[in-house]
């Protein structure tokens, strides 16, 4: 194992740490941290925790799934960035099911363009609060099946 | 007791097994069936199950039980019209997270206007599909904490 991938596998350990510990809920769902870089994070959970009456996901596990992919980017970034006295909190979201999930799955949330996050960081530094909006995807193969966008401020802690 | 509390008891009763045997993480986040009227649902859920890294209410746990008292609102009211084939999905929601949640809490969904529901209810039994716009909400005392929205489609099922 490289030094790289020694540090991505640390990340997505401490990223999982922190859900179980602080978001019990994110347990019960059975969520596991994929991925945990900068870059990218990717959150599975399996359909049996998140069943509903149709035996697919359950709409509201796919929403909690992407928010707290879109959160752990922020999150992730900022540790990176020792501004870990920053809280992070969701102010708005909105979300479209385009299809039905009916397997375990997995929410992909990208890192932005740098010049959008570097405003966002700038802000922050300046005013001691931010905003910012990310996406995340659900796909089943090539289906496309939840389009999430979330609003996210980031507030100096008290 | 007299007969409207006894139907009143038993719909509450009725949701809550519903919700328990096929959405199993309604459980685990202690989702309470408080009233299930055609005209109004509240579901309760403790703090507890649903917090987060700033000990309020997890973001997404507050998405997932206004979603459920939306659904629930046409369950219950396609049931009480012996429309029981039909299927209920959630095709797309936005919500406001306005303050945050740091106790118990409870959210609501109002039936609509009769026209509303009655042009809904004809196009089901027209077409075999149809769509339906409901508002939850969640208050801390006079407080609006969340402000969520959802389109529902019953769908005939195959």
């Amino acid at each position: 194992m490289n030094g790289e991938n020694q540090q991505s596998y640390s990340s997505e350990i401490v990223l999982q740490n922190y859900l179980l510990q602080n978001i019990p809920i994110s347990s019960a769902m059975g969520i596991q941290v994929e991925k945990a870089s900068p870059q990218q994070i990717i959150l599975s959970a399996p359909l049996s925790n998140n069943i509903n009456h149709k035996k697919t996901v359950f709409g509201g596990s796919l929403h909690a799934v992407a928010t707290l992919a879109c959160w752990s980017l922020i999150h992730v970034n900022l540790s990176q960035l020792c501004l870990d006295d920053f809280q992070i909190v969701i102010t708005n979201s909105e979300i479209a099911y385009l299809a039905p999930v009916a397997s375990d799955f997995k929410a992909e949330c990208h890192m932005i363009e740098p010049s959008l996050w570097n405003r966002f960081v700038k802000m922050l530094q300046k005013k001691g609060k931010s905003r910012l909006t990310l996406q995340a995807k659900i796909w089943q193969g090539t289906q496309l099946c939840v389009d999430y966008s979330g609003v996210f401020a980031a507030i100096e802690a008290e």
